[in-house]
């Protein structure tokens, strides 16, 4: 066990600084979550640590010394722990070094968020087995789910040159993309703007150590390899997948853009919240090297989550959206631990800042669905929101928003932020 | 068109260096590539130029600066035809230069060779109608090729962090992947080394001037976004493969290893050696984001590609190896231009030092197979080595040796050098 409850999730802890005292805030001085900003006078990103409304400069805090975070994602547990120490006590009522840290503050409002770190390699999986099954549905009615997937935690690489990061009014916005697409009835394909755009509601899981090529991350070791987690939303043209994913699966469909919050909440943070893994009874086991008894007793976290959609007609009339799905990341099939065992077992060297997303985190019931391909049945039964507008797929101007957050009897409520992202009109070719 | 024959080319040049007037080198002066090597005393990676059998520092030479290959690669047209101009000149029999460099001179053999650059993005194409056609038929004989393939150039996104570099005597050297396998008739799949390990002979596509993210590269522009081409294997794990990649595609199965030549032999030495691409007629044409009428004329690149292996037994007697399989990269059906132009079609971002895999560049008869899959049936029928050995798939100790060059009357030999790598036993786990 890598990570454990201490004085820092305690939630009696209150900050010198209000906003953080707020208990609907998501950056309470439990949380702490890690990101890079810049204010206008700045040229390169700095390390902050959310707190409240404001983000606290870790160097001008006097914390470390250096600008480059993932440097900082590298470090072993007693000093990632003893970093994270350091930040709640100087944050803490009382504490000597208020003046300090208050110095190293800035209003969120007030500065840019970049993407937390440097992504080296991102790989998306498959962990909801609710998610598999309901698309697995649309093309096999009679075999929705196929044999390897309680066996092999299914993933495989996408595209980390597209990742933007989540911002403030907008968020992340993208052009609708172009691509090949096919009607079924039609003899050959044409190319133009996506008709099946979607979101794909997902976390993403940081790397932070690094393993070296040849060496498998065991299960037991595989949390210490973990930073922490974010939202993710791994937009998905549909119309071009379709078309394009056999053999050799998705591409063009989904490398045209993907949105990151900006906050990686550390899984010490996310301490609290572990829960026993679901796997229903009668299934296999997993295999030995994706199996532990401490993963079977929390390798499981209790994230809640929301999408939210609000279109161009509501913002104009100032609605904040409708939230249109809810699931927990308890639900997903595979755990974080079992990720990491599998993507390294054949010698596959993960490195610091590296993401893989969780896949669309679908719950059991059908409200819980956590793609658009989903809730309407592939486009056949079109959403009506409040405002009376309906959704097939997404539209110019909708704006995507997911959102996190852990709650548990006896602990201070953590979120997550937002993961906010807008789809522009497609640019003439 | 991007790059054209100009005073570089002359297969009259000669070099004051001996060793790159030998006929049969692969780096006469009118090849030139890029690489990134380091000296016993250097800490860095410099960038280098091959020749004859000696590495130029291009610090040293006093033509960059920069030991930065990715700022190199992105360079237009004009700077970057301007530093080949320099390079050629300084090298050139009765060049005022010679004593300079001369002195920025170090026998190939007292270096290390580095992967030629930063790679970010890794991705795989499938551009070898031959392979897709025989590796299909394995699995669907009624219908090998999917209705897709003369359509979409069919690509997917590979793992950059396991990308190696060929090096001299044993090359790249890998242990053979774990991971699970599952037989048709077992009840369970299990863990273990694979034992249907194979290769993959391709080319790597390096990209150099990047694009913004949301603007499509055009056909007309493609060529300026590619700095040059050099030698890949993708080592595949088969057993892995089948088991795992239904429905997102390859991923363990092959990130565990994969390696790169170390030198870049840019577009523009390559521009002799271009000819009409080969779509057979009756194929549908190119959609028009796909085609060009320079394209048509020129998209084609004649390389020839040898793949040779080497047994332990081979290396122990002083054997060389034997050559298994060649074919020529003009037998791609589709063009480094239309994988360039597809990629970007969404408004995907390319960045300098990405790197594309052309995908087995099978030929268009049985023994032009770029892999053992198709050279063995999947196995059925193993081939016999010359010295009686036989090989269904790779055995522990075989090294794999790519090759590849360009020949034409009136021209210089130009050659890629080699992709050398050799599969060490499993670890235990």
């Amino acid at each position: 066990m890598n990570t454990s409850i201490d004085a820092t999730h305690d939630p009696a802890l209150k900050s010198w600084l209000e906003s953080a005292n707020d208990p609907s805030i998501d950056f309470p001085i439990q949380n702490l979550p890690f990101g890079r900003f810049r204010r206008a006078e700045d040229m390169d990103w700095r390390i902050g640590v959310a707190i409240g409304d404001q983000v606290l400069d870790l160097r001008r805090a006097g914390i470390i010394q250096s600008y480059d975070m993932n440097r900082l994602m590298r470090l072993s547990k007693e000093p990632r722990q003893a970093l994270r120490q350091a930040v709640s006590e100087g944050l803490r009522h009382g504490s000597p070094h208020e003046a300090r840290f208050r110095e190293a503050l800035t209003p969120m409002s007030r500065v840019e968020l970049g993407l937390p770190c440097v992504i080296g390699d991102y790989t998306d999986f498959y962990t909801s087995i609710h998610h598999a099954t309901t698309v697995g549905k649309q093309f096999r009615p009679d075999n929705p789910l196929l044999p390897n997937y309680k066996w092999v935690p299914i993933g495989y690489h996408g595209r980390a040159s597209s990742i933007g990061v989540s911002a403030p009014a907008l968020g992340h916005s993208f052009q609708r993309p172009h691509g090949q697409t096919k009607a079924p009835d039609a003899d050959a394909p044409s190319v133009g703007p996506s008709r099946r755009l979607d979101y794909e509601l997902e976390l993403g899981i940081f790397i932070g150590r690094p393993n070296p090529i040849g060496e498998p991350v065991r299960m037991a070791d595989a949390e210490e390899h973990v930073f922490g987690l974010a939202l993710f939303n791994d937009w998905t043209a549909r119309d071009i997948q379709s078309w394009e994913y056999q053999p050799l699966g998705p591409f063009l469909s989904k490398n045209f853009a993907s949105t990151v919050s900006p906050w990686i909440v550390t899984m010490d943070a996310l301490a609290p919240f572990r829960e026993p893994c679901t796997r229903p009874r009668g299934d296999p086991a997993p295999l030995p090297y994706l199996d532990s008894a401490d993963n079977r007793e929390r390798g499981a976290i209790a994230i809640e989550l929301e999408v939210w959609l609000q279109t161009a007609n509501m913002r104009a009339a100032g609605h904040a959206g409708d939230c249109i799905a809810r699931s927990n990341y308890r639900d997903a099939y595979w755990t974080v631990d079992q990720l990491v065992a599998h993507h390294t077992i054949n010698g596959c060297n993960l490195r610091d800042g590296d993401l893989f997303g969780s896949g669309t985190l679908s719950g059991p019931r059908p409200e819980q669905a956590g793609s658009l391909l989903e809730l309407t049945q592939g486009g056949r039964q079109p959403l009506r929101l409040s405002n009376a507008e309906t959704r097939a797929f997404l539209e110019d101007g909708d704006t995507v928003i997911l959102r996190g957050f852990c709650e548990r009897d006896g602990y201070r409520r953590i979120g997550f932020g937002e993961c906010r992202g807008t789809v522009m009109p497609a640019r003439p070719l």
